[in-house]
């Protein structure tokens, strides 16, 4: 039996292990720092759709498929799918996954979705009702403008604050069985809930997320009785350059200095100034593919033994934009441990 | 421990029970048959909100309240929501759950949302990363409209085929502890995968997710040994007249006859003809409005003993539809027991 611990924090009673995972992205992407180590790069950004979206259900079914390979798995040894994306209705996800005969579990946490799909996975295998699940999150930059902001052919300018989606998917198995390819742990997770400071900036998405992550660290070195300093990197999803100082403000400021062990998937997947992308990466899509393309990877090469990793959602629409609604924003935290 | 069964079914370990339960709903709701068993039928369909997308926040901050008296508990009970809505971006959830300070699992699977929280819950708390928690959907109409349809402003005419979205919300929460409080129990569940027959009529719904509710029966009976007979009731949420029909024919050319158990919340909610409501109610309110005010009072009579709650989900898009896609479906299944 997993164990709810304090107020938002599970410990999980058997070891849920990462069995397989994909990273598929796009050509900006794939012209990024970790470009070399995603799994698969687009050739374009339709990857054979005929729209934006059936380009993202695409890419969803891409990692779907090659997180099952590198699992050594079928289609058929997944009990459930956990998947989610950006856009409304969660339309790529349908598309995606329509066609894999697997019973569907859709969720939704904005670009915090990876961590709210790898949390529910993880207790689901340890309560028993699931021996293998398959986590899917993707977000596509020209879907993710054409639903929250402009047409692509308007040719908007973006502030520097602004963050830049990421065309990728990321997948994963998860079970509980270790096997000769299981790739990292997950032992407890902290769920986050909706935090609201006001900020009304759609452009500046990092500085509206950064308090949800800053109240999920804190939730969970409360819940857990650790401290920044147990875990050898403290890894968000897409705060980006601005959101990233605004975190370790707030951090400070609840006396947790994570200045040492803070990295941001935002800031990693793009040449931020170079490329053109302003604060970083963003999306369902970013999280994802970091996780699969480089963290996974450090912690095989056992140089990362113990990480938290926390996707960070922006929770608006544009309809809540329109409304001069805020933008409340919401954080998952999982703990990765390494098994070399 | 949990068992995962056959495909896509789970019987739980422990009894998870309803510890409470309220429903909220609009005007018209409340002058339809079951009118004077929902808890609050609103003065008016704006519940104090600014907007449609407001009002339909309300709706649910007003059910999750009243579940939670109803339980005899508070907030701080609670370890985690699932709640989830039809808008672009759960945005109704986000605003409604915000400040109830209960780490938030957002779940999306269209009108079938309310029974795909209601899983998750059971198997959250039935392997132990949970001990009760808060499980919340909705559905307004005139946030509905603006959000797939037409402006209301437009006065646009309707075919018979199409269904009538329920403004309301249902809360409930589940608990492993029985107390004196307890509706129902919750013993089972099997998890629906997405199907598609092609259909392109956003406009009939019901025929759309006909065959996804027939294709979640099938499993279930499948994966647990079951035949309709073993169960009092079996109660579909949105397929309306036209769906019903459907579901009907596809279960008998799957050789099981229903039509002695079928009942479908959207044709009850509704004097369809009278209110002009068409096929019937749909929407994550209408499943989750008809389970509180009716279905379980059925079962703490115990006129039901054993039933089969199969909310329904088309999922569309504005942006799918717009692109000539087809509208795939789901369902979610859970197997209730009364404890009179």
């Amino acid at each position: 039996m997993a164990k709810h611990v304090g107020k938002a924090s599970v410990t999980l009673d058997s070891d849920i292990y990462i069995i397989g995972s994909a990273s598929v992205a796009g050509t900006k992407e794939g012209e990024g720092p970790l470009g070399h180590k995603i799994d698969v790069v687009g050739e374009d950004d339709w990857f054979g759709g005929q729209t934006w979206e059936e380009a993202e259900s695409n890419l969803q079914k891409k990692a779907a498929g090659l997180a099952l390979v590198d699992a050594g798995l079928k289609n058929k040894d997944m009990d459930f799918i956990l998947a989610g994306d950006l856009l409304g209705q969660s339309i790529a996800t349908t598309f995606g996954m329509e066609n894999l005969d697997i019973p569907l579990l859709g969720v939704y946490g904005a670009c915090s979705t990876c961590g709210e799909a790898l949390a529910l996975g993880s207790m689901l295998i340890d309560g028993g009702s699931a021996r293998q699940v398959l986590c899917i999150t993707s977000s596509h930059f020209a879907s993710a403008e054409k639903e929250f902001r402009y047409p692509l052919e308007y040719g908007n300018q973006r502030p520097v604050s602004a963050t830049w989606t990421v065309t990728g998917a990321g997948g994963f198995v998860l079970g509980n069985v270790k096997g000769k390819r299981a790739k990292a742990k997950i032992t407890g997770l902290t769920v986050g809930k909706v935090v609201d400071y006001g900020l009304k900036e759609s452009m500046n998405m990092g500085a509206c997320m950064a308090p949800a992550a800053a109240d999920t660290l804190c939730s969970h070195f409360n819940d857990m009785g650790t401290k920044p300093s147990d875990y050898d990197r403290i890894i968000t999803g897409d705060l980006g350059l601005v959101g990233q100082k605004i975190l370790l403000d707030l951090m400070k400021d609840k006396g947790y200095d994570i200045e040492n062990q803070h990295m941001d998937c935002g800031i990693e997947i793009f040449h931020n100034e170079e490329q053109g992308t302003g604060s970083g990466g963003s999306g369902c899509g970013c999280a994802s593919v970091v996780l699969s393309s480089y963290i996974l990877e450090e912690m095989m090469q056992g140089n990362w033994k113990k990480i938290l990793f926390l996707p960070t959602g922006a929770l608006l629409s544009k309809t809540s934009f329109q409304e001069g609604k805020s933008v409340p924003a919401i954080s998952h935290l999982l703990v990765l441990e390494s098994i070399r």
